[in-house]
């Protein structure tokens, strides 16, 4: 959390925080990776539907590291030491509720697919509960069942 | 709605569609300064803590017209005709309970002021009475009591 503390932010709103942090067109699509489809490595967000750039996806990952939302480890499983995954921090799980919203903003506005629309209709029925069940798979690494790709 | 509709959106994701409309580090913050500070007019917007460059704010704001987040209307209180003032359409005003899950998850992590700790205390209280609050507030286009500078 180094790099949060020397980040100087405009403003001491919690809104603007937020913004400096996560507000821009890719960081919170790595972060519905992870909860959504438990994506962990950097093929595997590469390989999103959103098709980000390699440089983008580079820096985004970065900063999310700096700012304490994920955490990127040696994965054991593998045997190339260049290899890491990423995993989601408390912060990043903290998050949850947000993407739930945003996804509830969106789902009247656009077009959703029927996995989709099983989630959508579950935050309908008990939000808290779908968050509570994102929570779980996420700290377990495993995801709930809709693909970002 | 139109430029809503001709936009090609990345992806079919609920998140991508929120993301592309308003997934950058100034939008929220229009949309933050309507709903919390009663902001509507262009120098209003200019004249908050996060110093908005003029080409910015106009970007942003036509960017939020045409995805049909706020509207622009010309303002009767004013003799002159290029005065405009901007009002939160109802899909703006649906935009509040992800703001509250923004404030939500920045407040542990950045310091607040007493005005703020007193919306967020109601937050943790009853999150379902301050969005009712605050879309009230909203629709009648009264500042509910924290400000954007």
């Amino acid at each position: 959390m180094d790099q949060l503390q020397q980040h100087q932010f405009r403003s001491e709103c919690p809104i603007n925080f937020a913004l400096e942090i996560f507000g821009d067109k890719w960081s919170l699509l790595i972060v519905r990776d992870m909860i959504f489809a438990g994506k962990s490595t950097y093929n595997d967000f590469l390989d999103s539907q959103e098709k980000i750039a390699t440089n983008i996806l580079a820096s985004r990952l970065k900063m999310l590291e700096d700012m304490g939302i994920i955490q990127k480890e040696r994965d054991p499983s593998l045997k190339t030491k260049t290899k890491y995954v990423y995993r989601l921090t408390p912060g990043g799980i903290d998050l949850i509720p947000l993407i739930v919203e945003i996804m509830l903003w969106s789902e009247s506005r656009c077009p959703l697919g029927d996995e989709l629309h099983a989630i959508v209709k579950r935050a309908h029925r008990d939000k808290q509960a779908l968050i509570e069940d994102l929570r779980r798979s996420a700290k377990a690494r495993k995801p709930l069942g809709i693909a970002g790709q």
